[in-house]
Formats: C-alpha cells, sequence, structure tokens
C-alpha cells in the first residue's frame, strides 16, 4: 500500500473530534486530553510493529529500526494552546505515522527511522514552550526557575509532570535520544501569510529568526493639556510614536524579511487633561542574520535616543529577552526544495518567525530541515486556523520525499 | 490705612496652616476643612461691616454698599483639590478682602462692590466642577444627572450639599445674585508656564479656550509578530502614532496659542508577540477662536482618515466633550492691561487652557476680566504650586488698580 496523504487528513480529522470542542483544540500537554491524543497517536502506530518509548522528558518516540543505528528523526507536537487549531504540530506527527506506514511497508530501512512526539512545545499551561525539545537538546537551563512555575489553578509544575511520569530532575537525561540521529525534519503550518500571498501550497524553511525584544520607557513631564503651549512640552508619547514609525523604516531597510513589531503602548497618567508623562513600549525585532538583528537593534537604540533629546524626555532600554537566530541544514534545504517542487512545482524558501521544536534540535547540532505549508489568512493559535485539504495532503507528500531523499543521501 | 499686599501673602500663609496639612491643601467643597476656610474668610471680613450672605448654591456673597445698586463683582473660590495648593482660587478671594478693606476705607464707593467665594469650582468631590458659578450664570444645566453623583465614599452629592444648607433643587435660585452685576473681575495664578518664560509677573486673560475632545479608535488586524511580514500588517498603532504626531502639526499651523494633546493610547491586544489590532487614543483640542477650533478638529479628523486609508484600518471617532471658546470683555481688558503695566512696567494678553468661575459669569453676559499672576514651573493642582511672594503683592495691586479703573470707568 503506497502513500495516502488523504488518509491525514482523514486522521486530523479523527483526532480533533476526539480532542477538542465548539472552542477548539483542548491538547493543552500534561491535561488528560493531551493523554488521550498520545495513546490516540500510539494505536495509529501500533500496527507498524514500531517500538515505543516516552523518555525522561516526556517525549514520545517511535522507532522503525532501520539496517543502521543512525537515525531519521521526523518530529512535531501533539500539544495544543487552549482553544487552539487542529493542525499546529499535530500536523506533523500524523502526516509521519504516514510516512511510517510507506517506509515500514517497504522493509528495513538504511537508517534506523524514528518519529517523535514532542512533550509540551506550546508552554501553554506553564508558560514554558520547546519543553520536550529542549530537554532532548541539552538546552534547558532553567530547571530551578521551572521547579516553582504554577499553573493558573495553582499546581506545581513539577506535580503535573510527575502525574505523567516526568521527574523534572531527570529530564535532562532525554539527551541521549539524540545520540546516533543523523537529520531531523518537521512539518508545521506557516502560521504567517506568506505561502498565501504567493498563491503556493509549500515552502521551505531557512531556519527560525533571532529575536531582540526590549522595553522602552520614555518620561517626559506631565503638564495641563490647556495651560501648556506646545513648544513648553516634554511629550513622552510623541517620541514613542516616532519610534513606532521609524522601526518600520528600519525593518524595511534592513530587508531579508526583517521584522519590527511595537505590540504595546502604555501611557500615564493616560488622561486627556495631560501631557503623557511617560511612555512604555515593547518592541520585538527580528531577523535571520544575528548581525543584521544587532544592527536593527542598534538602529533603534540610537533612534529611540535621538527623538528622546528632539522631544526634551529621558528614554530607558530594559531587554525583556533574546534569541540567536538558528539556521536550518543548507544541504537538507537544497533536498527540501527538489521535494516541494516536485509535489507543487515551485519552491519558495522562507525563514520562521515562531520558533519550533526543530531550532531546539538544530542547536544540538543536528542537520535540520523544516516544510511549510501554508495558512489560510495566517491564522493559528485559535479555532479558526485552517488549511486547504489538498495543500495538507501536498505537505504530507512533501514530507514523504523529503524522507526518501534524506534517507538516500544518508545511506549513500 | 492704604492698601497692604503683602498682608495677603500673610493671609494666604494662614490659611494653608489651617486648612493644609503635608500632603498640601484639602480645602475640598462641602467637607468640614471648606467649611472652616469658610469660616476664617468671613472672620476677615467682619470688621469691615460688609454684608454677608450664602446663597442657594452654596456661594458666599460678601457686599459693600455702594451709592448705586449695579455691583462691581470680585470673585474667586476657597475650595481646592485634595492635595492640592495654596494658591488655586485662595488666591483671589484673599486678595479681594484687601481691596475690598481699601475701598471700604475710603468712604461710600460709586457702585456696590462685591467679593464671591464660589462654591465647588474644583469638582474635586463630586466630578462636576463650577458648581456655584453655574447655579448663578443660569448656565447649570445637569441637576437630574448631579442628583445621582456619589463621591468615592458612596455619599450622594445632594446628602453632603444639604449638609451646608444647600437644596440642588433650589441651586439655580442663585441666579439672582448677577441681577445688577456690572462687571467681575478675578485674579488667579496661571497654573501654566508661559509667564515664567517671559518672566513678566503678570498678564491678562483673553478669555478661556474652546475645547473639543475626542475619543479616536483605530481597528487592524493582530497577526503574529514573527510570521507576518511588514507589508502585510495592518497595524492600528501606526496610525495612532502618525496621528499623535500629526496633531502638533496642527496646532503649530494654526498658531496664536492653540494646543493638541494626545493624553492616552491604549493598545490591544497590547502583547509584544502581536501586531496591534485596536489603538484607542484621547484627543484634546483648544483653542480660542471657535473657527479655529473647528479647523483644527477638522484637521484632525482628515488626518486621521488618512492615515486609517494608508496603513488599511477602520477609524472610529467619538465625541466626548466640547465646550465654546468663552471671550472676555474688550474694555476691561484694556483696563486690565493698564493696570498691570503701571504695577510691572510690561503686560501680556493670554488665554486660559483651564475653565474658571469667571467663564460661566461671561457666559451669563456680565463683562467679564481675568488677571493672571505666573505660576513657579507651571504647577498646580500639587502642593508644589508656587508663586513668588513679590508677584503676589504685585498681583494684588494690579487687581487693586483694575478695580479701581473699573469703578471709576462704570460710575463715569
Amino acid at each position: 500500500m503506497a502513500l495516502t496523504p488523504s488518509r491525514t487528513v482523514e486522521e486530523l480529522t479523527e483526532l480533533r473530534e476526539l480532542t477538542g470542542d465548539e472552542e477548539g483544540a483542548q491538547r493543552v500537554a500534561w491535561t488528560d486530553t493531551w493523554v488521550r491524543a498520545r495513546e490516540w497517536l500510539s494505536g495509529k502506530l501500533e500496527p507498524l510493529g514500531v517500538e515505543e518509548e516516552t523518555d525522561e522528558a516526556g517525549n514520545q518516540w517511535f522507532t522503525l529500526a532501520g539496517a543502521s543505528d543512525r537515525a531519521l528523526l521526523i518530529g512535531g507536537h501533539i500539544d495544543s494552546v487552549p482553544n487552539g487549531g487542529w493542525l499546529d504540530g499535530a500536523l506533523n506527527v500524523v502526516a509521519g505515522v504516514e510516512v511510517l506506514r510507506r517506509i515500514a511497508e517497504e522493509g528495513e530501512p538504511p537508517l534506523t527511522v524514528r518519529l517523535v512526539n514532542w512533550a509540551d512545545e506550546e508552554g501553554a499551561r506553564f508558560g514554558r514552550s520547546l519543553f520536550g525539545s529542549s530537554a532532548a537538546a541539552g538546552s534547558m537551563a532553567d530547571q530551578e526557575e521551572l521547579r516553582a512555575r504554577r499553573d493558573a489553578d495553582g499546581n506545581p509544575l513539577p506535580d503535573a509532570l510527575a502525574r505523567q511520569g516526568v521527574d523534572l530532575d531527570n529530564a535532562l537525561d532525554a539527551r541521549r535520544q539524540l545520540e546516533g540521529a543523523a537529520a531531523y525534519l518537521e512539518l508545521h503550518i506557516e502560521q504567517g501569510p506568506v505561502l498565501e500571498s504567493l498563491d503556493l501550497p509549500l515552502g521551505v524553511v531557512l531556519g527560525t529568526f533571532g529575536v531582540e525584544r526590549h522595553q522602552i520607557t520614555f518620561r517626559g513631564q506631565a503638564a495641563h493639556a490647556g495651560s501648556t503651549p506646545m513648544d513648553k512640552r516634554r511629550d513622552a508619547l510623541a517620541a514613542a510614536a516616532k519610534l513606532a514609525l521609524e522601526i518600520r523604516e528600519i525593518a524595511k531597510r534592513t530587508g531579508e524579511g526583517a521584522v519590527c513589531t511595537m505590540g504595546s503602548c502604555v501611557t500615564r497618567p493616560g488622561i486627556v487633561t495631560s501631557v503623557v508623562e511617560t511612555c512604555t513600549v515593547l518592541l520585538d525585532q527580528r531577523h535571520l542574520d544575528a548581525s543584521k538583528l544587532a544592527g536593527m537593534l542598534a538602529e533603534a537604540q540610537e533612534a529611540g535616543e535621538r527623538f528622546a533629546s528632539e522631544e526634551d524626555v529621558e528614554v530607558e532600554w530594559e531587554k525583556v529577552w533574546s534569541i540567536e537566530p538558528i539556521l536550518f541544514d543548507p544541504e537538507l534545504i537544497e533536498l527540501a526544495d527538489e521535494a516541494v517542487r516536485e509535489v507543487s512545482g515551485t519552491s519558495h524558501r522562507l525563514p520562521s518567525g515562531p520558533l519550533h521544536d526543530a531550532a531546539e534540535v538544530a542547536r544540538a547540532g543536528i542537520p535540520t530541515v523544516m516544510l511549510f505549508v501554508q495558512s489560510l489568512r495566517g491564522l493559528s493559535h485559535t479555532k479558526l486556523e485552517d488549511t486547504k485539504p489538498e495543500h495538507l495532503e501536498q505537505s504530507v507528500e512533501a514530507l514523504d520525499r523529503l524522507a526518501s531523499k534524506t534517507l538516500a543521501k544518508l545511506a549513500g
């Protein structure tokens, strides 16, 4: 029986019915619904005779032994945000089942092939995303801090994990899973509008953006809106407004997919009768090239100082978070390009704005690549998230071809 | 005994000690401290043999009978905001005491002279400013609405007024107080930085600004900060930022003291990982000329539409409040100019951004003018509010000269 991509769509629909409600997907990691989804996944793979194992970080591994211990990994995450979409994460694991079926049917593969369902990619319950993949990658550096985390109901993270047989103290022992890994492949919905705007079903992901996130506070002087002439004002909002517009120019000048976002602006005292004394904004900057990202940050900082000076206000920068860009493997990118072209005629290379488990695997030094399939209206993390069935089927086919090409290259 | 301006400074200091604490003035209308201040004022005027009366709106009147029933009114308000300054309002009533002393000493004046201490100018307790003066002016149109008002402790406004002998239902009967009024004079601290920046102690007020106050909502599309290319965004904050900067250009182009203020900016969802979907701002525009004010509003509305269109977002305007400009009397402005020049050498004419009781009196058709005395750092409504003693003394002298000139003109 050959690859049957339509079965993936059927199985995703089945999963949706099993683990969603009228508000969307409810497969939040470490919950009973998540456990039900994992059991459902086991059930799908059982007929293949693959070996199943759950590691110390709660990642679920399905291994089809090959002629060599070296392994091709295909990974995704079945967990979702609350009221989430049916495809974010689950698409890859369910497509991976179909690819494993096809490979298993052809007899012993040249390399071992493993499907991994990463635990808690979303971090929806405890605010810590990429849990399982960062443990396996050895990059989880916040175990101490995680010990104190609680969910909205006050349940400690370690207790919730223990209920699923995961001991936080041992989570990093999951690192052994990546020993022998020769390549890692992940298919995901784009969660953005690029492929739709290009009218393309599929794209090849170059890597995940580096991110610089800062809180910027401008401090001027509150003053009566009626009695303070325009030229006597120290208006914090004016400086922030200039920066809100300038970051777009910075992104445009930098190019190559650069994005800069001011997502929040808070004014104090924030009343109609006073010039704004304090204006606090959040700035998010992303680029695939570390030096360009650093350049964008420097430009924004310079602009912030300049605007503060022009408006006679103070400015203060505080880093909220940052991460380096993570680049995927050039040879795997070539293979992915070939696979996409064979399936849909045209390929397109694009960076990923959101982080993915693939970024953690790539950070661990495993050659990695991702495929994106078009998202309708770019929507994700909502029940409105959707992709056309024909595009989903094409994505399964592309993943399958990429797996074949990667196996052939690694075996060759 | 001639006019003794230094006594006004001494008496203001005395009032501060009697009715303030380490946080500032506490003469909030309808409170016991306010009553104490009113009793203190009565005590100061008692030796002059003036007739005292409290009207139906709680305004305190002191009448020095003259040769004619026509009356020159001098007015201010002894009430303050909580933690307020020592001068806002009180300066005029205490300076008025000194002027009344001087006039009384000279024998029967040609016109009746009345000092009025308006009730609840600040509206600090119930959010309704200019209470007593609007009642006397006959412009109080919100009695029904006021009946339902409560202070922060839940006390109904009618009860608090009744405790001071004021029946809200009869407040408009205070209108009879303005019968026979021939002119109204008011001295006030500037509460702004203009006179200080010109290094002038005194100024003549041309009128109170007209105000247009609007809430403007820009509606774009929330989108992932990482996966949404810059040219695919519908960023509500960007449109608002353009408007925040453009209103300053509008004020500059309009000139003649025009002010435009964006005092509040609220972003939704307001998170670092999303383009702003909804941005709501408050716009306050003021001008002394009604047609220029209307022009500024029209320009802002046109700009808002243009920016919304440029950013592919929706925009909606909602009026919050507006008031027409109120112009003071040209002949009294001339007399005030003379008085100020005689006292300090140079006069300066300026509009008032804040409203004052004088605006209500002017609306009632009584020829009105105000004098401003310099405020240090433009600060008011705070214990930091201050004016140099020599400037306070000059202001008493200017008010006295203005009263003399006005009496002479009215009697002539």
